[in-house]
Protein backbone atom coordinates (compact mmCIF):
# COMPACT_ATOMS: atom_id res chain seq x y z
CA UNK A 1 0.00 0.00 0.00
CA UNK A 2 1.83 2.97 -1.05
CA UNK A 3 -0.03 5.53 0.68
CA UNK A 4 1.18 3.85 3.73
CA UNK A 5 4.60 3.38 2.46
CA UNK A 6 4.66 7.11 1.82
CA UNK A 7 3.70 8.53 5.16
CA UNK A 8 5.86 6.24 7.08
CA UNK A 9 8.64 7.47 5.35
CA UNK A 10 7.48 11.14 5.94
CA UNK A 11 6.69 10.75 9.71
CA UNK A 12 8.10 7.76 10.85
CA UNK A 13 10.38 8.05 13.37
CA UNK A 14 13.06 5.00 14.33
CA UNK A 15 13.89 4.76 17.66
CA UNK A 16 15.73 1.96 17.42
CA UNK A 17 16.18 -0.81 15.19
CA UNK A 18 13.51 -2.71 16.19
CA UNK A 19 10.60 0.26 16.78
CA UNK A 20 9.56 3.09 14.89
CA UNK A 21 7.15 4.84 16.11
CA UNK A 22 4.32 6.00 13.98
CA UNK A 23 2.57 8.27 16.69
CA UNK A 24 1.83 10.71 14.68
CA UNK A 25 -1.21 8.93 12.35
CA UNK A 26 -1.66 5.32 14.09
CA UNK A 27 -0.97 5.45 17.89
CA UNK A 28 -1.76 8.56 19.45
CA UNK A 29 -3.01 10.77 16.70
CA UNK A 30 -5.08 9.32 13.84
CA UNK A 31 -5.72 10.12 9.94
CA UNK A 32 -9.15 9.48 9.82
CA UNK A 33 -8.83 9.49 5.74
CA UNK A 34 -6.06 7.30 6.14
CA UNK A 35 -6.94 4.60 7.62
CA UNK A 36 -10.30 4.43 6.29
CA UNK A 37 -7.92 3.42 2.94
CA UNK A 38 -6.38 1.22 4.81
CA UNK A 39 -9.99 -0.53 6.07
CA UNK A 40 -10.79 -0.60 2.01
CA UNK A 41 -7.72 -2.14 1.25
CA UNK A 42 -8.12 -4.86 3.77
CA UNK A 43 -11.67 -5.51 2.86
CA UNK A 44 -10.86 -5.72 -0.72
CA UNK A 45 -8.45 -9.02 0.35
CA UNK A 46 -10.47 -10.55 2.85
CA UNK A 47 -13.53 -10.05 1.07
CA UNK A 48 -13.44 -13.90 0.26
CA UNK A 49 -13.07 -15.00 3.36
CA UNK A 50 -16.69 -15.12 5.18
CA UNK A 51 -15.69 -12.88 7.89
CA UNK A 52 -18.28 -12.86 10.53
CA UNK A 53 -16.79 -10.59 13.41
CA UNK A 54 -13.33 -8.44 13.29
CA UNK A 55 -11.59 -8.39 16.57
CA UNK A 56 -8.20 -6.42 17.62
CA UNK A 57 -7.32 -5.55 21.19
CA UNK A 58 -6.99 -2.20 22.94
CA UNK A 59 -6.72 0.18 21.83
CA UNK A 60 -3.94 1.47 18.56
CA UNK A 61 -5.74 -1.22 16.75
CA UNK A 62 -9.16 0.37 17.29
CA UNK A 63 -9.34 2.94 14.14
CA UNK A 64 -8.12 0.44 11.83
CA UNK A 65 -10.16 -2.44 12.99
CA UNK A 66 -13.33 -0.19 13.23
CA UNK A 67 -12.82 1.07 9.50
CA UNK A 68 -12.50 -2.74 8.03
CA UNK A 69 -15.57 -3.67 10.12
CA UNK A 70 -17.43 -0.99 8.43
CA UNK A 71 -16.32 -1.79 5.42
CA UNK A 72 -16.95 -5.19 5.54
CA UNK A 73 -20.20 -4.67 6.99
CA UNK A 74 -19.57 -6.52 10.03
CA UNK A 75 -19.42 -6.11 13.95
CA UNK A 76 -15.52 -5.07 15.57
CA UNK A 77 -14.95 -6.63 19.02
CA UNK A 78 -11.82 -5.49 20.64
CA UNK A 79 -10.42 -7.43 23.50
CA UNK A 80 -10.18 -5.65 26.66
CA UNK A 81 -7.05 -5.53 28.73
CA UNK A 82 -7.93 -5.74 32.46
CA UNK A 83 -11.47 -6.17 34.02
CA UNK A 84 -13.53 -3.25 34.95
CA UNK A 85 -16.44 -2.87 36.75
CA UNK A 86 -19.34 -3.28 33.68
CA UNK A 87 -17.31 -6.61 31.98
CA UNK A 88 -18.59 -9.95 32.30
CA UNK A 89 -17.09 -11.96 34.47
CA UNK A 90 -18.55 -14.62 31.15
CA UNK A 91 -15.40 -14.32 29.65
CA UNK A 92 -12.03 -15.88 27.56
CA UNK A 93 -9.34 -14.61 28.95
CA UNK A 94 -5.13 -14.81 28.23
CA UNK A 95 -1.97 -13.24 28.87
CA UNK A 96 -0.13 -11.35 26.36
CA UNK A 97 3.17 -10.21 26.75
CA UNK A 98 3.94 -6.59 24.59
CA UNK A 99 6.84 -6.24 22.99
CA UNK A 100 6.70 -1.86 22.77
CA UNK A 101 5.08 -2.10 26.46
CA UNK A 102 7.99 -4.21 28.10
CA UNK A 103 4.83 -5.61 30.47
CA UNK A 104 2.72 -8.67 30.64
CA UNK A 105 -1.22 -7.87 30.51
CA UNK A 106 -4.52 -10.07 30.62
CA UNK A 107 -6.61 -9.53 27.61
CA UNK A 108 -10.44 -10.94 27.77
CA UNK A 109 -13.27 -11.01 25.53
CA UNK A 110 -16.86 -11.34 26.74
CA UNK A 111 -18.23 -14.74 25.75
CA UNK A 112 -21.57 -13.27 24.64
CA UNK A 113 -19.04 -11.40 21.38
CA UNK A 114 -17.61 -14.71 20.74
CA UNK A 115 -19.28 -17.69 19.16
CA UNK A 116 -18.65 -21.06 18.45
CA UNK A 117 -18.05 -21.02 14.64
CA UNK A 118 -18.01 -17.56 13.97
CA UNK A 119 -14.97 -16.52 11.38
CA UNK A 120 -13.08 -13.90 12.78
CA UNK A 121 -10.67 -11.27 11.28
CA UNK A 122 -7.88 -10.50 13.40
CA UNK A 123 -6.42 -6.68 12.45
CA UNK A 124 -3.74 -4.91 14.68
CA UNK A 125 -1.70 -1.81 13.71
CA UNK A 126 1.91 -3.73 13.79
CA UNK A 127 3.42 -7.11 14.33
CA UNK A 128 6.49 -7.71 16.17
CA UNK A 129 6.77 -10.70 17.95
CA UNK A 130 3.24 -11.55 17.57
CA UNK A 131 2.31 -11.92 20.61
CA UNK A 132 -1.00 -9.61 20.82
CA UNK A 133 -2.48 -11.87 17.60
CA UNK A 134 -1.30 -15.11 19.58
CA UNK A 135 -2.95 -14.10 22.58
CA UNK A 136 -6.21 -13.48 19.86
CA UNK A 137 -6.05 -16.84 17.90
CA UNK A 138 -5.61 -18.25 21.50
CA UNK A 139 -8.31 -16.92 22.75
CA UNK A 140 -11.17 -17.52 19.40
CA UNK A 141 -9.70 -21.32 19.27
CA UNK A 142 -10.73 -21.81 23.00
CA UNK A 143 -14.15 -20.22 22.46
CA UNK A 144 -14.68 -22.79 18.95
CA UNK A 145 -14.36 -20.00 16.62
CA UNK A 146 -12.12 -20.31 13.52
CA UNK A 147 -9.44 -17.54 12.51
CA UNK A 148 -10.76 -16.13 8.99
CA UNK A 149 -7.52 -14.32 8.39
CA UNK A 150 -4.43 -11.89 10.14
CA UNK A 151 -4.37 -8.27 8.78
CA UNK A 152 -1.76 -5.78 9.70
CA UNK A 153 -0.96 -2.31 8.66
CA UNK A 154 2.61 -2.73 9.36
CA UNK A 155 4.76 -5.97 9.91
CA UNK A 156 8.26 -6.19 10.45
CA UNK A 157 9.71 -8.95 9.12
CA UNK A 158 12.99 -8.88 10.60
CA UNK A 159 11.09 -9.92 13.30
CA UNK A 160 9.15 -13.17 13.60
CA UNK A 161 5.46 -12.78 14.38
CA UNK A 162 4.17 -12.54 11.26
CA UNK A 163 6.19 -15.65 9.64
CA UNK A 164 5.27 -18.28 12.80
CA UNK A 165 1.39 -17.24 12.77
CA UNK A 166 1.90 -18.02 8.64
CA UNK A 167 3.76 -21.27 9.64
CA UNK A 168 0.72 -22.13 11.31
CA UNK A 169 -1.51 -21.91 8.28
CA UNK A 170 -3.08 -18.80 8.79
CA UNK A 171 -3.39 -15.85 6.46
CA UNK A 172 -1.63 -12.89 6.95
CA UNK A 173 -1.74 -10.08 5.12
CA UNK A 174 0.37 -6.63 5.82
CA UNK A 175 -0.74 -3.73 4.54
CA UNK A 176 3.63 -2.72 4.35
CA UNK A 177 6.36 -5.01 4.99
CA UNK A 178 9.36 -3.34 6.81
CA UNK A 179 12.78 -5.60 6.26
CA UNK A 180 14.94 -3.45 7.96
CA UNK A 181 15.39 -0.15 10.00
CA UNK A 182 18.77 -0.63 10.63
CA UNK A 183 21.01 2.91 11.04
CA UNK A 184 17.21 4.59 11.19
CA UNK A 185 16.73 3.90 7.06
CA UNK A 186 13.40 2.58 6.80
CA UNK A 187 13.72 -0.82 3.83
CA UNK A 188 10.52 -1.65 2.84
CA UNK A 189 10.31 -5.48 1.81
CA UNK B 1 -30.94 10.27 17.90
CA UNK B 2 -33.53 7.78 17.76
CA UNK B 3 -31.73 5.09 16.55
CA UNK B 4 -29.24 4.87 19.87
CA UNK B 5 -32.27 5.52 21.86
CA UNK B 6 -33.78 2.49 20.18
CA UNK B 7 -30.49 0.34 20.35
CA UNK B 8 -29.94 1.39 24.17
CA UNK B 9 -34.10 -0.23 24.61
CA UNK B 10 -33.02 -3.34 22.76
CA UNK B 11 -29.88 -4.16 23.82
CA UNK B 12 -28.69 -2.02 26.87
CA UNK B 13 -28.42 -3.85 30.50
CA UNK B 14 -28.81 -1.79 33.60
CA UNK B 15 -26.51 -3.05 36.34
CA UNK B 16 -27.72 -0.40 39.27
CA UNK B 17 -29.42 2.97 39.67
CA UNK B 18 -26.37 4.37 38.49
CA UNK B 19 -24.66 2.13 35.68
CA UNK B 20 -25.78 0.75 32.44
CA UNK B 21 -24.04 -1.19 30.25
CA UNK B 22 -23.58 -1.03 26.35
CA UNK B 23 -21.16 -3.71 25.86
CA UNK B 24 -22.45 -4.83 22.67
CA UNK B 25 -22.74 -1.96 20.61
CA UNK B 26 -20.33 0.20 22.07
CA UNK B 27 -18.17 -0.30 24.93
CA UNK B 28 -16.31 -4.24 23.57
CA UNK B 29 -18.22 -5.14 20.92
CA UNK B 30 -19.20 -1.95 18.20
CA UNK B 31 -21.54 -1.93 15.25
CA UNK B 32 -20.19 0.24 13.28
CA UNK B 33 -22.88 1.62 11.15
CA UNK B 34 -24.66 2.78 14.47
CA UNK B 35 -21.20 4.10 15.03
CA UNK B 36 -20.63 6.14 11.84
CA UNK B 37 -24.28 7.46 12.21
CA UNK B 38 -23.66 8.82 15.82
CA UNK B 39 -20.34 10.21 14.15
CA UNK B 40 -22.39 11.87 10.98
CA UNK B 41 -24.82 13.59 13.75
CA UNK B 42 -22.03 15.06 16.01
CA UNK B 43 -20.27 16.31 12.66
CA UNK B 44 -23.41 18.10 11.81
CA UNK B 45 -24.02 19.86 15.22
CA UNK B 46 -20.46 20.64 15.67
CA UNK B 47 -20.22 21.67 11.76
CA UNK B 48 -20.30 25.61 12.82
CA UNK B 49 -17.56 25.19 16.17
CA UNK B 50 -14.50 25.59 13.44
CA UNK B 51 -12.77 22.31 14.88
CA UNK B 52 -9.41 21.69 14.50
CA UNK B 53 -8.84 18.33 15.84
CA UNK B 54 -11.31 15.69 17.64
CA UNK B 55 -10.10 14.07 21.26
CA UNK B 56 -10.94 11.18 23.05
CA UNK B 57 -9.63 9.21 25.68
CA UNK B 58 -8.51 5.54 25.44
CA UNK B 59 -10.39 2.99 24.27
CA UNK B 60 -14.26 2.99 24.62
CA UNK B 61 -14.85 6.91 23.47
CA UNK B 62 -11.88 5.81 19.69
CA UNK B 63 -14.76 4.47 17.49
CA UNK B 64 -17.54 7.26 17.84
CA UNK B 65 -14.61 9.98 17.82
CA UNK B 66 -13.14 8.18 14.89
CA UNK B 67 -16.27 8.35 13.15
CA UNK B 68 -16.87 11.62 14.11
CA UNK B 69 -12.99 13.42 12.93
CA UNK B 70 -13.83 11.01 9.67
CA UNK B 71 -16.67 13.17 8.98
CA UNK B 72 -15.48 16.46 9.53
CA UNK B 73 -12.29 15.74 8.06
CA UNK B 74 -9.82 16.75 10.91
CA UNK B 75 -7.29 14.21 12.95
CA UNK B 76 -8.23 12.37 15.72
CA UNK B 77 -6.28 12.33 18.99
CA UNK B 78 -6.38 9.73 21.56
CA UNK B 79 -5.33 10.42 25.26
CA UNK B 80 -3.27 7.64 26.33
CA UNK B 81 -3.43 5.60 30.12
CA UNK B 82 0.15 5.44 30.82
CA UNK B 83 3.17 5.69 29.08
CA UNK B 84 4.77 3.25 27.10
CA UNK B 85 8.48 2.68 25.64
CA UNK B 86 7.37 4.51 22.03
CA UNK B 87 5.77 7.22 24.09
CA UNK B 88 7.62 11.08 24.17
CA UNK B 89 8.70 12.11 27.34
CA UNK B 90 7.33 15.56 26.24
CA UNK B 91 3.54 15.32 27.27
CA UNK B 92 0.93 16.97 28.80
CA UNK B 93 -0.65 14.83 31.48
CA UNK B 94 -3.46 14.92 34.08
CA UNK B 95 -5.00 12.32 37.09
CA UNK B 96 -7.76 11.67 35.73
CA UNK B 97 -10.45 9.16 38.31
CA UNK B 98 -12.88 6.71 36.42
CA UNK B 99 -16.41 6.28 37.37
CA UNK B 100 -17.15 2.79 36.09
CA UNK B 101 -13.57 1.68 37.13
CA UNK B 102 -13.03 2.99 40.52
CA UNK B 103 -10.04 3.68 39.76
CA UNK B 104 -7.52 6.16 38.94
CA UNK B 105 -5.25 6.65 35.80
CA UNK B 106 -2.93 9.14 34.77
CA UNK B 107 -3.74 10.59 31.37
CA UNK B 108 -1.21 11.78 28.52
CA UNK B 109 -1.47 13.51 25.44
CA UNK B 110 1.96 14.55 23.84
CA UNK B 111 3.03 18.46 23.30
CA UNK B 112 3.54 17.44 19.28
CA UNK B 113 -0.18 16.64 19.07
CA UNK B 114 -2.33 19.19 21.05
CA UNK B 115 -0.62 22.88 19.72
CA UNK B 116 -1.67 26.71 21.35
CA UNK B 117 -4.98 27.97 19.33
CA UNK B 118 -6.16 24.48 18.01
CA UNK B 119 -9.74 24.14 18.44
CA UNK B 120 -10.72 20.79 20.11
CA UNK B 121 -13.67 19.25 20.18
CA UNK B 122 -14.09 16.42 22.92
CA UNK B 123 -15.76 13.07 21.89
CA UNK B 124 -16.79 10.51 24.66
CA UNK B 125 -19.17 7.72 24.88
CA UNK B 126 -20.29 8.28 28.25
CA UNK B 127 -20.51 10.99 31.02
CA UNK B 128 -21.44 10.31 34.11
CA UNK B 129 -19.48 12.33 36.96
CA UNK B 130 -17.84 13.84 33.87
CA UNK B 131 -13.89 13.03 35.52
CA UNK B 132 -12.53 12.33 31.93
CA UNK B 133 -13.98 15.09 30.16
CA UNK B 134 -12.50 17.70 32.81
CA UNK B 135 -9.30 15.43 32.43
CA UNK B 136 -9.17 16.10 28.62
CA UNK B 137 -10.50 19.92 29.52
CA UNK B 138 -7.76 20.38 31.47
CA UNK B 139 -4.93 18.92 29.35
CA UNK B 140 -6.16 21.16 26.28
CA UNK B 141 -6.12 24.19 28.38
CA UNK B 142 -2.58 23.75 29.84
CA UNK B 143 -1.72 23.14 26.44
CA UNK B 144 -3.11 26.64 25.18
CA UNK B 145 -5.55 24.88 23.40
CA UNK B 146 -9.26 26.30 23.24
CA UNK B 147 -12.24 23.75 23.71
CA UNK B 148 -14.62 23.80 21.16
CA UNK B 149 -17.03 21.84 22.29
CA UNK B 150 -18.09 18.50 24.24
CA UNK B 151 -20.06 15.55 22.48
CA UNK B 152 -21.27 12.77 24.61
CA UNK B 153 -22.99 9.63 23.28
CA UNK B 154 -24.91 9.19 25.88
CA UNK B 155 -25.41 11.13 29.38
CA UNK B 156 -26.68 10.45 32.14
CA UNK B 157 -28.49 13.90 33.80
CA UNK B 158 -29.06 12.85 37.14
CA UNK B 159 -25.18 12.92 37.59
CA UNK B 160 -23.53 16.02 37.56
CA UNK B 161 -21.06 15.76 34.93
CA UNK B 162 -22.88 17.35 31.71
CA UNK B 163 -24.15 19.92 34.22
CA UNK B 164 -21.16 21.14 35.65
CA UNK B 165 -19.09 21.20 32.44
CA UNK B 166 -22.25 23.24 30.66
CA UNK B 167 -22.17 25.84 33.91
CA UNK B 168 -18.73 26.18 33.02
CA UNK B 169 -19.83 27.78 29.37
CA UNK B 170 -18.68 24.66 27.19
CA UNK B 171 -21.44 23.77 24.36
CA UNK B 172 -22.32 20.03 25.78
CA UNK B 173 -24.10 17.52 23.51
CA UNK B 174 -25.54 14.46 23.98
CA UNK B 175 -26.75 12.16 21.53
CA UNK B 176 -29.24 10.85 24.13
CA UNK B 177 -29.72 11.67 27.35
CA UNK B 178 -31.04 9.26 30.09
CA UNK B 179 -33.13 10.70 33.00
CA UNK B 180 -33.67 7.70 35.96
CA UNK B 181 -32.84 3.84 35.63
CA UNK B 182 -34.42 3.24 38.67
CA UNK B 183 -35.72 -0.23 38.91
CA UNK B 184 -34.37 -1.42 35.83
CA UNK B 185 -36.16 1.26 33.77
CA UNK B 186 -34.50 3.20 31.45
CA UNK B 187 -35.95 6.75 31.05
CA UNK B 188 -35.08 9.23 28.70
CA UNK B 189 -34.93 12.80 28.78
Amino acid sequence: MDLLKNKILEVGVVISKDVIKLDSILNHQVDPQLTLEMGKVFATRFREAAVDKVMTIESSGIPIAFATALELGVPLVFARRKKTLTTDDDAWSERVPSFTKGIVTDIMVSKAYLREGERVLIIDDFIANGDAARGLIRVIRRAGAEIAAVGIAVEKTFQSGGRSIREEGIHVESLVKIASMENGNIIFE
